[in-house]
């Protein structure tokens, strides 16, 4: 067998079998396949796509390429959750309290935001002294003792994975379902997890534009979950805006608390009970009807907050942030977005208004920018609201005052203003696949 | 621009243009592009394939990577010939010659073969003292005495071609119509001729195995070469069978030899008309029947025989080889092939003859290997023959005995023979596209 007659393989559009996927991966973790070989392959697979039977070989062959968390120690269905990735979507932060109150373990390996979608990490590395990066040890006591840790990944969880998405992200063979769905899942699956549940958004602010793409990189992942006995449900979402108020980092994680608070958008409380419902059902807890009816009651009594607390405090943070938002670091200076006309709000070009975040400082345009933690925009006006000519649309916040400048200019192009109120916001949950 | 927008805009099928292709080969040849950027963009020609503009671009920005030799120190119409390869075709030996001594000059600049097929230089090199290294300015001067020159093409003729080459070797991308055209073109729009006439070779032995792919690579070349005001001829010929009955390179210079003595094989002696009639008619020297003629008396009255011996002494070569054969090295050891049935030569697979002779050692395996310019394959029978029993269907020719095992069990695959004579022949010219 050879890296060539791989390449050749798949070029001609046959199927390749797992014993030619582990060759593929195995030599090019250990850099005995140069990238030149693995992108032609990526290309082809690309364009002529995998089947039911190779995705989940691709998956297994990069879970198993690394380390592999060993959850064993942990008693009890431990559920993941993993988003897609959209603008605003501060979940996590609200779901992962909410299930470990109601005594569903949660051991959370996050990744970072790049591009024009924030990452759970970042958010909550903008909490004063809050460790995302803890000895495994830690994490593992933690979620034997809290019931609950989030950490980023450690460096050699599906290094396949690592070095495959790199090479992807420069020769244009990311947005390919099969291999979207092969990347996530193996993660998922290295990460120990017995269950898990995904959000997978769709709509302007997504990396999914269709919902028919959605659904499609949905059942692909339910079908690797399954085919591997890693239990797996799916929320399709919207996306085409952002999901409650607030973009940015610590800006995100004080939307996360006033919803923990039993306060905050309707729209971001109601995806968190959604999911938290989910992920209490595969771990088995009732009926998915019971399930969201205890996430629900879990936050109304304040369980879910006590919970966010403990994770704060377990991971050296400083909790007194959740009474006190001005312990949060500060953004120098912030800039108002006024509508140029009166009218109503009928459209939100969402991944752009990631964008103008992430040039105010909330994001990674590279894998080396840093970040301004404080840095983002939270909206006043929504798809459906009325707004006076000279009217506030978005506050915008950052430290560099010549951010502004850039993030106004993408901002003329996200609101559109008309006259009548056209069409309305989209339904946020679009399908559960459970 | 971006390599990477290039790479997105193949790889969903669309058209790109001059400035994105010259930008990508340019930046190719200066190190700026890396491979696994340029084998993803080769897949993704390979699978969506370009079309009618984007060819002659890309062969232009490739010709124009590097020198070109300028023929405009030579009076007269200059034409270059080309075949596409096959086993045992030693046509450029004979064809060149005939051409040059018809008054119109040759400056031919040929390859090194590789895998199954032979290369005109290697054959060359085989004659005691012929030197194909030699300068520019010798060569331009021979072709200004003697009216011929053949040497290896120079190290820096289109360079992105070689590089691109050598890339796609490794990336299962070589065979694909659009690459081939335009690697060959570049090549000879680099050369510096006025017109060229190729031999695309099609059937078992060569890299087009069907008609329909030959002629569908054949005009691409006419076209590129129409495109860019070099005037283009193909002709298609028949390589489901040797040309003649050597293989092996003095073999083969002998048997060009025997030709030009108005001796040796009729398949041979046919297309060598064919290929100098259209060269000749390229150079307007007539209609094309007339310059097939002309080609024919050129044979007859010994003027092509003296243009060869002219050939050799002006680049420093033995001419007395052309009298005694015995002055080329002699192979060490010779075996006989014999059937192992009585019946008719019905078939005769010829890609696995050619790489029998390339294991004795007349061709290469890779880019470094040794050649022995004495060992090969002398047919004996050649397909609608009869044998007998034990009778030779071939001699083989090594210096090294261990050689001949996996010859001779490559050669148990080689010759079907039924009982019963089955088919005849391919007509062995099968389209003129003039």
């Amino acid at each position: 067998m050879t890296m060539y007659e791989i390449i050749q393989k798949k070029r001609d559009g046959y199927m390749l079998d797992e014993e030619e996927i582990e060759f593929f991966i195995n030599g090019y973790v250990r850099g005995e396949i140069p990238d030149y070989q693995v992108s032609a392959l990526l290309m082809a697979i690309f364009i002529n796509g995998m089947d039911k039977s190779e995705i989940p070989a691709l998956t297994l062959a990069m879970a198993r390429s690394g380390d592999r968390v060993d959850l064993s120690s942990i008693n009890g269905i431990k559920v993941d959750k993993h988003s897609t990735g959209g603008v605003g979507d501060k979940t996590t932060l609200v779901v992962a309290p909410i299930v470990a109150a109601c005594g569903v373990p949660v051991a959370k390996m996050s990744g970072k935001g790049l591009g024009h979608t924030g990452g759970t990490i970042d958010k909550l590395d903008s909490i004063p002294g809050f460790n995302t990066s803890i000895p495994i040890e830690d994490f593992l006591s933690n979620v034997r003792n809290v019931g609950l840790a989030i950490a980023g990944q450690t460096g050699n969880l599906a290094p396949a994975d690592k070095k495959l998405y790199a090479l992807r992200d420069v020769t244009a063979t990311v947005n390919n379902t099969a291999l979207i769905a092969s990347s996530i899942m193996s993660k998922k699956i290295a990460a120990g997890a017995d269950a898990v549940v995904l959000d997978v958004k769709t709509g302007d602010g997504a990396f999914m534009k269709t919902e028919e793409e959605a659904v499609n990189l949905a059942k692909t992942m339910i079908e690797i979950g399954r085919s591997v006995g890693l239990n797996t449900a799916a929320l399709i979402s919207d996306m085409d805006t952002p999901l409650g108020y607030s973009i940015g980092n610590s800006l995100e994680v004080i939307e996360a608390i006033e919803i923990l608070k039993n306060r905050g958008p309707e729209d971001l409380r109601a995806i968190c009970i959604e999911l938290a419902g989910m992920m209490l059902y595969l771990a088995k807890k009732g009926t998915y009807e019971a399930c969201k009816h205890m996430a629900m009651q879990e936050l109304e009594n304040g369980g879910a907050l006590k919970k966010f607390k403990q994770l704060i405090e377990s991971q050296g943070g400083n909790s007194n942030i959740i009474d006190d938002y001005t312990l949060f670091s500060q953004p120098k200076y912030s800039m108002s977005f006024v509508a140029k006309e009166k009218g109503y709000i009928s459209k939100i070009w969402t991944e752009k208004l990631g964008r103008a975040a992430m040039t105010l400082g909330a994001g990674r345009a590279t894998k080396d920018s840093l970040i301004d933690y404080s840095a983002g925009i939270i909206l006043k006006k929504k798809i459906g609201d009325k707004v006076e000519t000279g009217e506030c649309i978005a506050e915008l916040y950052s430290s560099i005052i010549s951010d502004f400048n850039e993030a106004i200019s993408m901002l003329d192009n996200v609101f559109e203003i008309t006259s009548e109120l056209l069409g309305q916001r989209e339904s946020l949950i679009k399908k559960v696949i459970i």
